[in-house]
């Protein structure tokens, strides 16, 4: 193989092979240093540059020792494939979504017991999995932002090897999966990026560390570092695409943005030895450029996330107003993104002091994802507490079938598709004890009226463990998993209900959604009052007995629909 | 007239008119505070925020005793105009620009002196002039990139009454006129506006000091004050357009730019008053998006700088490689930006160390704005010394012809259209001796090989006297007016020779480009040798005896194309 090392600035590059000599590479006028070797899968090397303490390598795909071990070689040819039928995700093509943490998904917090799960979400209906970032952190109990190694693999996981038998299995039932990748920061912890070149400039800020170069000198080799990261994890570990976490959060305004450049190289990189990608971006923008063509000066992505539908959603079940639910006033706001797709379209916002967003109807509904919940709208809560424990069972049942019965292309988030009641709070473990008290400092800080019960400590193995997900076997749990059955099969069963491609006609009144769609009409009574049924017939309802729990107060209404319900009439 | 004042964190800010007793303004909700006032023109005021020291006004329209003192009312009633049969500039129709510093264009240095020169440069055909800024400088000695108070019109070139006169006078002669503005930074002395309110970030740098705040909080209001200021001067003292400085520097990743604002906002409210605006970008991006529609994800200029030509042309002259220069190769990137536009479209800039530009080939090149020259090629060289001292005759009128007979606007810098040798260096009037001492400081050490000869000191009022036009009326004079007003008055007279409508077949060799188009051929020779002459007859060349000077070394080759010269075949 070719081995090469950006480090411009550096004059003599050494590879220091466990075992063996070290190996002066080869400076080219390029920056780049390079080698032809012939490492087994595995070996630890180190990189020296300029004589100076050895160092991880940049582009290192594994490091099996944590985040300040060596790297170690990863030969793609010792991996079994068995899905060669596998066709790849068809970003035109109705998806369902489902986000999972490797660490807590299951006790075992490896890509081999999360193998375990696949078939169960395979039957619920899934179609491909978004896994929170794997790249190589410190220790092994993080979210997976704090990575330091874009082209690794988390070795607690499972390492490379792990995520190939995972995608190989996941792709064996049908499921196509998805990377949640980072390109707006690196973590704070064993990052030597800067060791090596302008990776780093100090003209921007993130609210996470120092901005990534993606426009200044040296910046044509920061952009192929991350292109190529995307593709070896393409070609070599068969991903099918990529979530960019926060991309409203890369300053770039080089005339090709970075962004535009990702995902047209990408795209057709993967074309270009037959796989094809699915590319979402994460944005708290309303960006109408974000899915615009790149030939149109757009960014090209396939996705983007649609936070405006899930806070109206949420202060449409539960009324509350703190930070950011303070620009959303549920139910009517909810119908907005309907027709809208976001609810802040260039108007004033309160919360971001400035007016925020832009008209982008004329793009699908299904090219937003949509979810009642998310990682991060439970995790950035000071205790991580789910919806599940602050509204009742029928406004949670209403909270599936509003994301699940919209033309957006829904997520789910690990647990909510039987009602997990664990939270999911924020947890690390860098080595650095000052590094770790000052997140929980931070943390503590950010909220400051939670004084009648104890932030959970970040940096406690217990906060990780908190989180795992673990069934109980209850009726509320049946109840709930039929209903997510349910919903998808209806999804899938009947795309007149929910397709992107069909016109529909939105009417919100005093909390009250009534969607027309076809010969359909979806009601979703968003209040806590029995409402008279239009005409038609119901033939389905999030009240039916088959979705109430033993135990919860919960009734069929005979004459109108029940308060906090989701109703399909014809 | 209603007066308001945007200072959101302010309690109370009272109105101190000169000889009034000190009025409070009312406090609004949207952090407006205003006032019904009856001011008469010239009389002066300050404000007071929460009781603190007096300050002028942000959008103050006049310091009639600069910087530092007092703002004046401005009652745009007492201004007469003659222009009611001026129908503005039209951005389709073929433009002449001239590029005018009001204090050096002539030794009065103000609007009303340089009012003498206008029938002369219509008589040139010159369609609109285009004066470096005016807004309020320190001192009286600026380029006018230091001004701080974007609404205001320099006192000591006559203020705002003096602008009015020029304006009226230029239109008399049908004489459009633009003015530079400058909303990447304010200067570095007088500026109140941190005191008012969130104009400025830290989010972000400009090379000149803090960068404006077009997408933090506040930043609706931030957006108005500038595009406000635009539309005062459009509807107030009859302003035809701007040209906006430097907007690469303007770092603003909103949804919505700024700049995209700026141009929909002023373009239809000019337009709902009966006026038209020609915008123009200066930027160095080579960015498409500048010109492309705001309806597409553009920023909706009419026209945008294009340096690229201005670089290729100097070094196909001079073979200048330093700094910026080091990016270009002459003549065959000459050639290039007449089919291209730029040279640079996306390939990699040694002086940028990244890819640079993008393809803009299906904008028309009329809308780029070309020159051999302007205030800031002249200006940012260590003696300001202009291209006339840098190269032979033939070649000066060489430069002339390559821009007017290009297929892009072209736009003369003050004094060009007859060969004036004296130079444009850079010169500051701050109060501050300190400020002044480090500018003066500053610029010497960006000159570090200039030891041969000292930079003319910016703070010495002769280094500014050094600038003002002085014609000598020698034959090199005569002989270079001749040859622009000829230059000109053919690409009126014979649009089809220039227009960018017309599909034009360039090829360049051994530095020699010939330029078909239509039934015409131009040959531009950036060679010091005689070059055989294509098929056809000679029309027109810059090597014609009418545009020979006595005394230079001049000859008309009978037999082939003299060495750097234009010549138009048919």
């Amino acid at each position: 193989m070719e081995f090469s090392v950006w480090a411009p600035g550096t004059s003599a590059v050494d590879l220091l092979v466990d075992g063996a000599e070290p190996r002066r590479l080869v400076h080219q006028a390029s920056g780049y240093h390079i080698a032809s070797i012939d490492p087994d899968h595995g070996q630890r090397y180190r990189l020296r540059l300029d004589g100076g303490a050895p160092l991880a390598d940049p582009r290192s795909r594994w490091q099996p020792d944590g985040t300040l071990g060596p790297s170690a070689f990863v030969d793609p040819t010792v991996w079994t494939w068995t899905d060669e039928d596998w066709s790849g995700l068809d970003s035109s093509a109705p998806q369902v979504l489902y986000e999972l943490h490797i660490g807590t998904f299951t006790a075992g917090g490896t890509f081999d017991t999360a193998i375990v799960e696949l078939p169960r979400l395979a039957t619920l209906g899934i179609t491909a999995v978004e896994i929170m970032p794997v790249s190589q952190f410190s220790g092994g109990r993080n979210w997976g932002y704090d990575g330091v190694f874009p082209w690794s693999v988390q070795n607690t996981y499972g390492g490379p090897d792990g995520l190939a038998r995972f995608v190989d299995a996941a792709h064996a039932v049908g499921i196509g999966v998805l990377l949640d990748v980072v390109y707006n920061h690196l973590g704070p912890e064993g990052n030597v990026l800067p060791d090596f070149g302008t990776y780093f400039t100090d003209r921007y800020a993130t609210p996470w560390g120092p901005a990534l170069n993606f426009d200044g000198p040296g910046s044509d080799d920061v952009r192929r570092y991350f292109i190529d990261s995307a593709i070896a994890f393409v070609q070599d570990l068969h991903i099918d695409g990529f979530r960019l976490d926060a991309v409203h959060a890369i300053v770039d305004p080089s005339v090709r943005p970075f962004l535009a450049q990702y995902t047209d190289e990408v795209s057709a990189t993967a074309r270009s030895f037959g796989r094809s990608v699915l590319l979402i971006a994460e944005t708290a923008a309303n960006d109408e450029r974000t899915l615009r063509p790149t030939s149109e000066a757009g960014c090209g992505f396939d996705m983007q996330w649609n936070d405006d539908f899930h806070h109206a959603l949420r202060v449409a079940l539960t009324g509350e107003q703190q930070e950011y639910y303070k620009d959303f006033d549920g139910a009517s706001d909810l119908a907005k993104t309907l027709v809208d797709r976001f609810v802040y379209t260039g108007q004033y916002s309160e919360n971001h002091q400035r007016s925020h967003g832009a008209r982008v109807g004329h793009h699908n509904a299904d090219r937003f994802v949509v979810f009642s919940t998310n990682h991060d709208h439970i995790g950035n809560r000071a205790e991580g507490d789910r919806l599940d424990v602050s509204v009742g069972f029928a406004q949670r049942k209403l909270a599936a079938a509003a994301v699940l019965l919209s033309p957006f292309t829904p997520m789910l988030f690990m647990g909510e598709e039987y009602g997990e009641i664990r939270p999911f709070p924020f947890f690390v473990s860098h080595h650095s004890v000052e590094l770790v008290d000052a997140i929980r400092q931070r943390r503590t800080l950010e909220f400051p009226d939670q004084d009648w019960s104890p932030v959970p400590d970040p940096g406690d193995p217990a906060t990780m463990a908190s989180a795992v997900l673990r069934t109980t076997g209850s009726s509320r749990e049946a109840a709930l998993g039929a209903l997510y059955r349910d919903l998808i099969a209806l999804r899938r069963g009947q795309p007149a209900l929910t397709s992107s491609a069909i016109d529909e006609e939105v009417r919100e009144t005093d909390g009250v959604i009534e969607v027309r769609k076809g010969a359909s009409t979806i009601v979703f009574n968003f209040t806590g009052r029995t409402i008279p049924a239009p005409p038609g017939q119901v033939v389905w309802s999030t009240s039916d007995v088959d979705y109430g729990a033993a135990g919860e107060d919960e009734e069929i209404v005979e004459r109108g629909l029940s308060p906090w319900s989701a109703t399909i009439l014809r």
